[in-house]
Parts: C-alpha cells; sequence; structure tokens
C-alpha cells in the first residue's frame, strides 16, 4: 500500500489555508512557476484533431529531437534509444522495475525516488551528500556502503543521481562525478541520472553529465516540467546507452510502458520535437527562466544564511535546502524535529516548507526543502511580468514573499 | 524484465507492411477509429494555458462530474472516491498492486492484465470464458478455480471482468454476474469492473453491471478511449466503494499514482469533466458511434460465421473472437495454431489480427481477435462520412476492407 507523497499532501494542506483567506508563502511545492511559452501552445492545440494511440516510446521525430537535444550537450544519443512517456517519473519508475537489485541514494533526495524503491520492494542503501553538493553521494563514503550492503547480503546495482538537485538546488562538480563514475565501473553499477534541472544550472559551461564519464552505463532522464514550467502536461525523456546493457533496459522500460501508461498525450509529441530541437524562442525563454530562477534563490538564500541556518548556496533549479540544528531559530520555535519545524511555520508563520524526512533525511538534522519559484505572482500577467522584470526580487508578489520569509525568520 | 505488448508490436509490423505500398485491412489495433468531438478539441485548446502539476486524483470538479456519470447508471458514486488518470490502464494497475493476492482472469481477456500481473509478480489463476459471452470466468468453473488455487497454496483475492469485453465484443448477462457477484461474496474477492466499452454495448437497456450486484467490493473503471475514441490523450477514470476496503484502495491507488504517474494532463481535467457530465453533444456522438460499431461489427461477423469459425455475435464494442480449431480454414492454410494462423494472415493474406494467445488463451484454439472499427476511413473526413452514413458498410473504406476479408476466408 502506498500513501500520498509528502509533497501532494503539503500542498494541498496549503491550499487549504488560502482557501480560508490565510496567508501562505509557498516555498513547498517544486513547480517551475512560470506561464507556458506561447509557441508550445499554439502547437499542441494544432495537433489535438489527433486522438490515435501514441507509440508507446514515441514517434521517430520526437525521438530524433530528443537525441539531437542530448547530442548538443556532449552525451552519445541514439534516437533509436531514447523514449518519451508521461513524465519522467514514469520513466524512472519502470527502470528501477527493470534493474534487479539494491538503488544507491543520496540523503537527502527527491521524494519518489525512495517511495518507487518502496512501492516495489527494493532496498535503498542511502548515502550522505558531500559537502560540496546535493543529489549524489559523497564519493568518500560510496565504497564503503556498497561494501557494507554486500556484507549484508545485498546487491547494489543502481546508483540514482540528481543534476543539478532537489532538494539542495546545486550543480555536481566534475570531479565528484568522475570518482562517482569510477566507482560504479568498479562496481558494475548502472547509473541513472536525472538531469530534468540540467538547463537551469546557473552556470551553464562548468555544467558536466556523469553520461560523458560513463556513456555506457548510463540513462538519462530529462523533461519539460521544470526548464519549460509544463508539470502539468506530464513530458518525460531520456536516453539509453548504445550497448546490450542499453538496449535490454530500453526493451524493458518500453515493455512496462506499454503495460502501466500506454504513452505520452499523442499531441504533445509535436510540442516535444519543437522544444527539444531548440529553436530561438525556446532557448531564449530557458535562459529567462534561468537568471529568474537564479536572482529570486540567491534573495532567499541570503535570508536563510542570514537566520543562522546551514545552507549551500544554490546554483542550479528553484531550491535549497536549509538544515537548522544547533540553530537559534529551532531554540526559539521550540522545535527538535524537522517534522515539528515544517508544520510550526506553515500553522502559525504561513510558511510551507517540506521537512528533509520526506527526502529520506534524518528528522533530527530539521531540513526544510524551500523552493523559490512559486512567488513570482498569482496569475500568468503577474508571472510574465516578474519574468522580464530587470529588477524581479522588487516585483511585488517577489518582494512581498521575501519580506515574510525575513519577519518570520530574522 | 517486460516485453513490448503483442498489440503494440503487431501494429508497428502492420504500418511497415502499409509503408511499403502493401494493402493491408487492419483488423488488428484495438481503437475506435473515429474523429475527435470537435467541443472537446474546444475545451482543451482553451484550457492548455494550464500548466501546474495536477492533483493526483484529479479535482474536485471533474470527480464531481465523474460520479455523476456513475449515479446516472445506477452505480452508487463518491467524487470523494472517484479519481482520472492518464488511462484507465494505469488504474488497474495501481489497483493490482494494491490488492494483495492471486488475480482471477477470464481466458481469454485484454493482453494488459496477465502482463500487468506478471510485472509485479502476481499469480494468475485462468478461467474459461461461459459459452454466453466474454470477459468473465464461467461462473460454473469459478469456484473449483478458487478451491483448486488456495489448494494449491494460492490466495485468489481479485476478480478482473470486462464488460463489454476484449477480444470478444460481448456484454455480460445479469445473471452470470449475479452468480459471480454471489461467489465474490463467499470468497471475499475484490471486483475490478472495467467498463470502458460500457457505453458502446448495443442494448443499453439490457446492460447491468456487477457494482450493482456487489457495491461493497466493486471498483469500476472507465475511460474517453472507446465511447469517445480518444485512445491517445490518455484520459482514465474509476469510482471505489464507500467503504473501508473502498477508501483503503483509493488511498492505495492515489498514492501509487503520485509516485508513478503524478496524474492526467491538467488541461484535460475540464474536457473530462465536460464529456462525463454528458451534454447532448456528446450523448449524440456516443449513440452514433455505438450503431455505427455495430453495423460494421456485423457485417464483419457474417464473414466470420460463413467461414465457418466459433465465433460469438458481438453485442457491445468492436470486436469479436473466432475461433479455428477444426475449421476447413484452418486445413486449407496448414495451420495448427494461432500465432501461425495470425502470421499468415498478416505476412501473405493483409489482414492484420491478434492471435488469442496475446489474451492468455490457449494457442490450439486458433483465436483470433479481430477488431472492426479502423475500417472507417483513412482519414478523419472520411472516418466522419461513415460515421453519419445510413448505410456505413457500403462506404468505399468499408466495402472495400470487407470485401478483402470475405476473399481470404470465403
Amino acid at each position: 500500500m502506498a500513501k500520498k507523497s509528502a509533497t501532494l499532501v503539503m500542498n494541498e494542506l496549503m491550499f487549504d489555508k488560502q482557501s480560508k483567506g490565510e496567508r501562505v508563502v509557498n516555498l513547498g511545492f517544486g513547480e517551475a512557476g512560470l506561464p507556458v511559452l506561447p509557441s508550445l501552445t499554439k502547437i499542441a492545440a494544432e495537433h489535438l484533431p489527433q486522438n490515435s494511440y501514441p507509440y508507446v516510446q514515441g514517434g521517430a521525430q520526437v525521438r530524433k529531437s530528443i537525441s539531437g537535444y542530448f547530442q548538443r550537450r556532449g552525451i552519445a544519443s541514439d534516437s533509436e534509444l531514447c523514449l518519451t512517456a508521461p513524465g519522467s517519473k514514469a520513466i524512472i519508475y519502470a527502470l528501477l522495475l527493470a534493474i534487479q537489485g539494491d538503488l544507491i541514494l543520496s540523503r537527502p533526495s527527491w521524494t519518489s525516488y525512495g517511495m518507487q524503491a518502496q512501492l516495489m520492494g527494493k532496498k535503498v542503501v542511502w548515502v550522505d551528500t558531500p559537502e560540496v553538493a546535493g543529489g549524489i553521494p559523497d564519493p568518500s563514503l560510496l565504497q564503503q556502503a556498497i561494501d557494507t550492503d554486500r556484507a549484508e547480503g545485498g546487491n547494489p546495482r543502481i546508483l540514482l543521481i540528481t543534476n543539478p538537485d532537489n532538494p539542495s538546488g546545486t550543480v555536481s562538480p566534475a570531479d565528484a562525478l568522475s570518482k562517482l563514475a569510477t566507482i560504479a565501473k568498479n562496481n558494475d553499477l548502472t547509473i541513472i541520472s536525472d538531469e530534468i534541472y540540467r538547463d537551469l544550472a546557473y552556470d551553464q559551461k562548468q555544467y558536466v553529465s556523469i553520461a560523458e564519464l560513463a556513456p555506457e552505463r548510463t540513462i538519462v532522464t530529462t523533461g519539460m516540467s521544470k526548464s519549460l514550467a509544463l508539470g502539468g502536461w506530464r513530458v518525460g525523456a531520456a536516453t539509453f546507452p548504445k550497448n546490450d546493457l542499453g538496449q535490454r533496459l530500453y526493451d524493458s522500460v518500453v515493455g512496462s510502458a506499454s503495460e502501466i501508461w500506454s504513452g505520452m498525450a499523442i499531441f504533445l509529441e509535436p510540442v516535444a520535437e519543437y522544444a527539444f530541437a531548440e529553436p530561438q524562442d525556446v532557448r531564449q525563454r530557458v535562459v529567462q527562466s534561468r537568471i529568474l530562477h537564479q536572482k529570486v534563490s540567491h534573495a532567499i538564500y541570503e535570508i536563510f544564511e542570514a537566520a543562522g541556518a546551514k545552507v549551500r548556496e544554490p546554483n542550479g533549479a528553484f531550491y535549497m535546502y536549509p538544515t537548522f540544528r544547533n540553530t537559534e531559530i529551532a531554540e526559539r520555535f521550540g522545535v527538535t524535529d524537522d517534522r515539528q519545524l515544517s508544520s510550526l511555520l506553515l500553522a502559525e508563520k504561513g510558511i510551507a516548507t517540506l521537512p528533509g524526512r520526506a527526502f529520506g533525511d534524518k528528522p533530527e538534522r530539521m531540513g526544510l526543502r524551500v523552493v523559490t519559484s512559486m512567488v513570482y505572482g498569482t496569475n500568468d500577467e503577474e508571472r510574465e511580468t516578474t519574468l522580464h522584470s530587470q529588477d524581479p526580487v522588487n516585483e511585488p508578489s517577489v518582494r512581498q514573499a521575501l519580506d515574510h520569509v525575513r519577519e518570520v525568520l530574522l
């Protein structure tokens, strides 16, 4: 039996408070918070008369566009080994079904990875993140964790990383990825690299994918939910290695897909084909979004930093992960674990966040996943204005949210 | 490891032949073969600017519409226990995950039921269908099958039926359903009733849902893929019993959904809300479609009947299931099992069907699943003309397909 995800429970509680007229700053729900790019709406509308069942893996044209997207990023990709799905979450689920053995996850990491493993009775080996970034296990702890799992009769086979990551909004440096790639090779691990936030890494030139370092064993997943703010449209994609392993996993994922979800809504294929080809308006939109996320994340980071939380400065996506163990705030609020802190912030202080335990973290660290992208406006017009503002931090909606958070924390 | 579904493999092979310019009559792919109702396209287009993540179970309005749809059909339904998903296939998968124990399936039954069970290592107890209809286990064999499974250490807990069914296109009579409901009660089985073809039962007045007979233990699934021909849009729905069992399964399915597929594309919620409310244009479209399916199915049935196959006359949906054991055709074609027959028909005779084994049937019965709805035209204009024709069997596209099948079989 599965429970509703923590993210969605929090979201519903927050809407409930808001519907009662209470003011809540939404730092809780991991959505990009921006309107749809008009060219994408137009393409979708034109193709709505299509109603045939889709190819499970997506048609040849959209897969060609996806492989081009990866190739431009230095990732070897063959369109015959690319696929689409209604969200990359579904692809990751089917991958975890396809690969026997234990799943190695960083602590903290995105809620659904651990929950998916739980749904299928798969063991999770949790490894703390390094100081330098979230979304990856600490390379200096990984081999030990693998050895311990084996000693306990486990069979560690899958390394799932997120880069940039949710919950910390940080990009993994190349040297850490290189160490992980070596350990993965030495231990015959298959790597799933969730790169759905890749185009929102603030410094694109510095970005390295682990698929460049271990191309023979890495499946890369992505989607249109984050850099193009299309979470509600459900568009995911992936590329698999061109070898026996890749073909075997590809066939298995397509097989599971055909029995669980059939495919992505067919009229979204031309949308994905267009977006992954990255024409001018898409590129520009992604750059604008990235700059906005960076500016607002930085402003919110400064508040948490000033409040005495331990927090990495975000350098990608629209998240951060402050922890509050041994802080003045924890003492002042009289809380001793993450859920107490997060509940108090929502119930009494009007700030929605998610407690670290939803990401597999230890409650006593008092971690909070903070989303920075839901403060851009209360309707599409405001959000569009914020997106194009030279000084988004001083747009009314953002300013109001920051003032509220500052008032509570400082 | 899962394999691509038989349906989709056949579909791709068929397109391959067609792309080489070979003529193939598509009696293979289970799609409704009709264009989108324009009002639905319009509503979807209007809501494309919505891009937030959906509620996993669907918003309150669409769930209210879904419960009304079921209530009008005599099925007790509470909107708090209704949900949407990207296809009813996904809902059934999550239900099978949620309910421990073995799955009782009729033989033959829709491919994906058995494949889903296989994906999660769930045992299937196969029970032959009765003479009177497909989609249900023979009530006179069911208790014995349950007892045998228990004697072998099994734990039979789920009865999954389809009414009207795929592959045979038949509606289950009330007395057979009543016997199944009694056996389900006596053995504490949870019933999943897949009623996605319900509105295409040719005699709506005769239709009975098993949810009317065993409301305390029946989950009913439906969708917009068949009666509204929207397979490619991915819209499914379900209603759960208002009791502890129903609430527990509902929560579990929503929990799995939140970790596997998140929800249906959000801009399709208003479409589903409109369609399940059944305004005049939707009702009219469904009636027109039903009449068309009935006329063409009957014409194709007459050919298979004349060819000496054993086949039930369809009284719902757009399928039939002829078997060819001990027939002149099997002898003439020199085939001894279903796959040989189906392969020969596609490769040499230009008729695509699916072999019965894809539906769990015994190869030596030489069963073929025949779809009757893919011959209405080669484009939306032709299909729309066929839909509104007083004599669809004599529309050029239908006539040509029937002539080809007649020529091959008679």
